[in-house]
């Protein structure tokens, strides 16, 4: 890298493991290194196949670095076994690469267990953190944002199954300072997944949790919300544990799911139900693009001193490439250091 | 009554304390009484009011007795409070009647705390019972038993927000006995919901609860079910914790609200879109027919000794009738033994 690449973000990009590997990954990050403000890209993979793989896509030579790594983590291999066997494995090396901090942030579309073991083993984490959290985007009826953005955040994902009060409130603080930063959402919405509006509704945890976060300064806290907020998009951060965040993803992936067999069952079966889907044709489309994961790249594990941004394992060069820029994002704007201050607000009155 | 309704099942309706009040309950009532193979129906209420009410409409003198209670319990009163205050409330006079052998089954579409709160005064809990549950239906894709029913149950629906191991067993247990006496199918695929198809995914709670369930005689256990499985309807019976079941429900509520809405607007926006959802009327149409609440009218409070059936607050005549007609076939099936004796199968296991 020359020296105009100085002083730029340097992300970490584990190009091994997803589903679609290095003709995905690579090509990503080939295409994110041609725009002038692209961060610098140490793309950590089997050396050979990387080097193969980029010369097919127009790259900036000046901001790709390839680290080689000499063994891969795959999306089935059982995660704890698999990280204390393959030391050399590209996701374990890449993490090395942010801990060392030759990087700021660490991307993969990787194993999700290995991944998260992989910043456990490398990565301290943050004062107060007990327990991590996945955050994964879903698609509300409602926009928010200067991005006009479709999504909320809601965390935990099923990283941390039974969450404490003190985790419950980790979790809204870190995901509310993510959303500032990424979302361009000045005062993100935080909500308390519950039974009930009430403050006293729900599980002890939540109840608890709910007492000392409407102390918190510095987020918008606006109490427990219900199943029905979900598809509403009453909060822009969704606080749950993550067993039911896993349940509330899941179902969703399947509610659309379900609707479409439905609909395509009612195409096949009627010429009047074919015609009026044609007519609607363009709204669902829009509807999907607009709620398409792809756009959103990637999701952020946090807890941690570093950052990483998980992408899905069936990321193509498109999602690679909005989990890059997400990864620039989330640095650039300090994402850590915010967390870090909403922690410390939020010991204060605990 | 005459001496040609003994025998028959008796039912004790509470009349009063719903969104609609007497005009539909005692509407319900006159409907179910003229079928002949209808229940008993003891009417608890007001006694003027349900008089008044039920000489508007044709119904069978001998099936129908009414019982006067002097107070009522609103939807919006304190549970605790108001089950303390009104000793003479229509809920707890028809749970006496439930209690003293009178009336075989009761049936209320009042405040759901008080139902509640009404049957655990007046009722036993079953041995090994912990803790009671709410059954609740939703619509899914499949469609199973003799009567092709679309709605699957889950519970609990939100009386035990935190369910122990046992808790979990007994609800599997229960949701079962109730699902094979109401919906005629003979073998109910009981599912638990958790975040993993594993045996080992899930809060410490589920783990254990599969390692019971799994070994239980009498019940069709398919192991662990996840959120996507809740709209196909992958289970008949769904078992989870009060937190988890009713951020579900009201999770599914809200999305039908959502699509509504978005529908509404799309052809609000386009004459194009208008023409498209006009030719899918018919179809939309029939799917709200198929999975409308009114049409399975009431869903149990399990784990007492006495069945009770509560109707939506909402209820409607044909609402009121529908429950009526669950809780005289829960009674003609001896739901209760049922579940008595699913509930030792599962002791003599755990």
């Amino acid at each position: 890298m020359s020296s105009a690449t100085r002083g730029r973000i340097a992300v970490a990009l584990d190009a091994m493991g997803s589903d679609l590997g290095p003709p995905a990954t690579v090509a990503g990050a080939a295409e994110v290194s041609r725009h002038p403000e692209s961060p610098r890209l140490f793309v950590v993979g089997d050396a050979d196949v990387v080097r193969k793989e980029l010369e097919k896509h127009p790259h900036d030579r000046d901001k790709i670095r390839i680290v080689h790594a000499g063994e891969v983590i795959a999306q089935d291999d059982k995660p704890k076994e698999a990280v204390a066997q393959k030391p050399g494995a590209s996701i374990l090396v890449a993490a090395e690469l942010v801990k060392a901090g030759e990087c700021d942030v660490l991307v993969s579309a990787g194993n999700t267990g290995a991944v998260t073991l992989s910043c456990a083993r490398m990565f301290a984490r943050l004062p107060s953190v007990q327990r991590t959290a996945l955050g994964a985007v879903y698609p509300t009826e409602r926009r928010r944002g200067e991005k006009d953005d479709p999504f909320s955040l809601i965390l935990d994902a099923g990283l941390t199954l039974e969450a404490s009060a003190e985790d419950l409130v980790g979790f809204a603080v870190m995901g509310s300072a993510y959303s500032k930063c990424i979302s361009r959402n000045a005062r993100p919405r935080v909500g308390l997944l519950s039974v009930g509006g009430e403050e006293s509704k729900g599980t002890e945890a939540v109840v608890k949790a709910h007492g000392v976060l409407k102390r918190v300064p510095g987020i918008d806290f606006i109490g427990n919300i219900e199943g029905m907020d979900i598809p509403r998009g009453t909060a822009d951060v969704v606080v749950t544990s993550g067993f039911t965040g896993n349940i509330v993803l899941k179902m969703l992936e399947g509610i659309s799911e379900t609707v479409m067999r439905l609909a395509r069952s009612a195409g096949e079966k009627s010429l009047q139900y074919k015609a009026g889907l044609l007519l609607l044709a363009p709204a669902i489309q829009r509807l999907r693009q607009v709620t398409d994961w792809q756009e959103y790249g990637g999701v952020p594990i946090l807890g941690f001193d570093r950052l990483c941004i998980k992408a899905h394992g069936r990321s193509t060069q498109r999602a690679i490439r909005n989990a890059l820029r997400v990864a620039h994002r989330a640095a650039h704007t300090d994402t850590i250091g915010s967390i870090r201050a909403g922690l410390e607000a939020a010991a204060s009155v605990a």
